[in-house]
């Protein structure tokens, strides 16, 4: 059978879940990389040159076009598509996919590169007052599209990244084997490594600011709890990496599981920030070294930020000099055979073993590997069913045991620590 | 008799001291102002006019070219030279004033504009092995000046501002009338002040990067004691500002006191700096904002620091909204008629009083105000003989008075809280 994948971006996430493919060359004996930049496609290509049985060849094109991404499948002929490139184009690839009849996979979902759009606005302000939550993105752009990939006989399989992705599948997992039912969980992002710096971003410093600066919210009853901006902070000691201090955020798999785990009373993330990170937010922000708004210096327009990020090391940079770990996992309590119960499912993964291995720091490892095991259930058959589908709807278990195979061991702690 | 004064340097302090010359037009009858940027003089000049007797003129001059200096008093024909202008001038104006004959008053210690000059070098280097403080600003460029000062029956008055000047009067004010024996002097200078940004500074961000990131020195049993940046924080309860941290820093009045008054055992200088500055100093040195290397930013060259500048508040734009006082004295121990005893000479100014009589918040005043009397004291006579000196080689009390009569009054209390 057809089993060619054409795999859209070229990232940090996206060269790991590529090469992650080409070590499992018997389920992906073809991939096709496309990026706007083909150069980089080329050069991840040529690293990987006599290390894989996987047929690799790249393609240029602009995602953001609905037509240049169909032409380029109907060159390709690929049985599904896994997109890797910015959350901006989920819509029109999976358009194409549609278009195409090819299956669609992701790990973010939809949000709009220009938030002034106008229409874009108008149903976010509707969703805003209806929803009850500020987030700039949601599932609800990429929900719509579910009656026409059912109609299709097609799959699209949405956010298989760490998380959301795996912290979704931890949830099934849990209510499958531990409870009769779930009614609380928290979802808990701790990244516990150290690059040396007093001060870098893992990413566009732009859109770090856009995270720590929202209003955080949480599921609660049936509806959306929004709460200021990081007002809710707590401490807890994550095994392997140790007492950090974490703080409440709104994330997108609290929609998903809300949806489709009504019993649940109450979703939470929560992620780490040291100190001394938000300190330095905070500082440059009051100096204005956060504004995206151009001032006059010497006669040319600058703005403040793209000049910090000019003064900040580049993130790329931080992979072979990342030392320490990333904890990240759910905090799941609810009631098994009339008692009550509590456990906690994490992965633990070594910023330095990444790096030796794929040449990437545990950030992207821990998105780009489930982005392979989802692409690898849907063309397996395991997780393929018409329709528009969350990491929470497929049975858990085949993409547990490929965590524990690919890089990404989890732990059950029964009777951990919970979250006030 | 000739009482013309040239004023070189037109900035915040120049501006309160011309302003105070004008309030005492009887000591100053005419007064002409000089300064590279002559636009300055004139917009000073223009606000002065009708509010004073005292007859007032500009010129243009580079103050680091002795040959425009010479020529300028040549064609003024003054009794004395004020230089407020920057200290990186000191000794190029000092050459004209003696090759002119006419007095010479400056308020802040020569320090080389160029630190990498060599010749400036060897001779620092020299210093700091011999001297043990790594400041890079001292008296002794001045200092050799005496005897050429004391041959021509000239008088050069160094540092008759706050700190140093005022603080070197209290000192040698207490030996007159409160001491037989001087044993430990404390210099604290506290600025309460609040602009009400998170982040501002007083004057050039780079000026006051030097001032936190240099070692610290004290005078101590005959020599310097050098400690690491701000290593040394002590707390105290200023009267009419209240409780506050200060750090020991470096300052020159230690230098002639301790030359002065070698009875004393322990000279100290501490400024209060707040938390939240010093955290905001760190942020944005951690960042590279404080850097005066040039980075290549979209095919220009930019030095970080100056682009700060740019973001930051004007310094001038300060004084209509700060609020507060200063507190700046000196703690004195030591013995009096066989007893032990300890005192605090201090005043406090206030930014909003002195915005309101002058146009400048109290950094300023403070300054400027014991400008105009050191210069009115050398041109009464009461301070003027053939040499170079520092403010406590005179009779304090014409100057102890002055500073009651033109703004800045002073208060001594005994036993007051010791500084541990």
């Amino acid at each position: 059978m057809n089993r060619k994948l054409l795999v859209i971006g070229c990232g940090g996430v996206a060269a790991v879940a590529i090469q992650k493919c080409c070590q499992n060359s018997e389920m992906f004996p073809e991939l096709v990389l496309a990026s706007r930049t083909v150069e980089k496609c080329d050069a991840l290509v040529a690293s990987l040159k006599g290390k894989t049985d996987t047929i690799l060849s790249t393609a240029k094109v602009d995602a953001d076009k609905v037509e240049e991404v169909v032409a380029l499948i109907r060159r390709v002929q690929p049985y599904a598509v896994l997109n890797v490139a910015l959350p901006y184009q989920d819509l029109t690839i999976m358009e194409a996919c549609l278009h195409c009849g090819v299956h669609y996979i992701d790990t973010a979902n939809f949000e709009p590169e220009n938030t002034e759009d106008p229409a874009w606005r108008k149903v976010y302000d509707k969703r805003v007052e209806e929803e009850g939550f500020s987030a700039l993105f949601d599932y609800s752009w990429q929900w719509t599209y579910a009656e026409k990939f059912e109609k299709a006989g097609l799959t699209a399989l949405l956010g298989t990244g760490f998380d959301p992705g795996v912290t979704s599948v931890f949830v099934s997992y849990a209510k499958k084997h531990y409870f009769d039912r779930i009614d609380t969980v928290d979802i808990l992002d701790c990244n516990g490594g150290d690059h040396g710096y007093a001060f870098a971003t893992n990413f566009n410093p732009e859109i770090n600011l856009r995270e720590v600066s929202a209003p955080g919210s949480y599921w609660e009853d049936g509806k959306w709890v929004e709460i200021p901006a990081m007002s809710i902070k707590r401490g807890y000691d994550f095994p392997e990496v140790g007492k950090k201090d974490m703080y409440l955020l709104h994330h997108e798999e609290i929609e998903a599981l809300g949806k489709h785990f009504p019993e649940i009373k109450r979703i939470r993330f929560f992620m780490t920030f040291g100190q001394s990170y938000l300190t330095h937010m905070k500082c440059l922000e009051n100096v204005g070294m956060l504004s995206t708004t151009p001032i006059d210096f010497q006669g040319t327009k600058i703005v403040p930020i793209q000049f910090l990020k000019a003064l900040l090391p580049d993130p790329a940079s931080l992979g072979p000099r990342t030392k320490g770990k990333t904890n990240i996992g759910c905090v799941i309590s609810g009631v098994k055979d009339g008692k009550p119960k509590t456990i906690f499912i994490y992965n633990v993964c070594d910023h330095e073993e990444c790096y030796r291995e794929l040449g990437s720091q545990a950030i992207s490892y821990t998105t780009g590997v489930p982005a392979m095991i989802g692409t690898a259930l849907v063309l397996d058959g395991a997780w393929r069913k018409p329709g528009v589908f969350t990491t929470d709807e497929f049975d858990p278990d085949p993409y547990m045991d490929m965590l524990n195979k690919w890089g990404l061991p989890w732990v059950v702690v029964e009777d951990p620590e919970t979250v006030e």
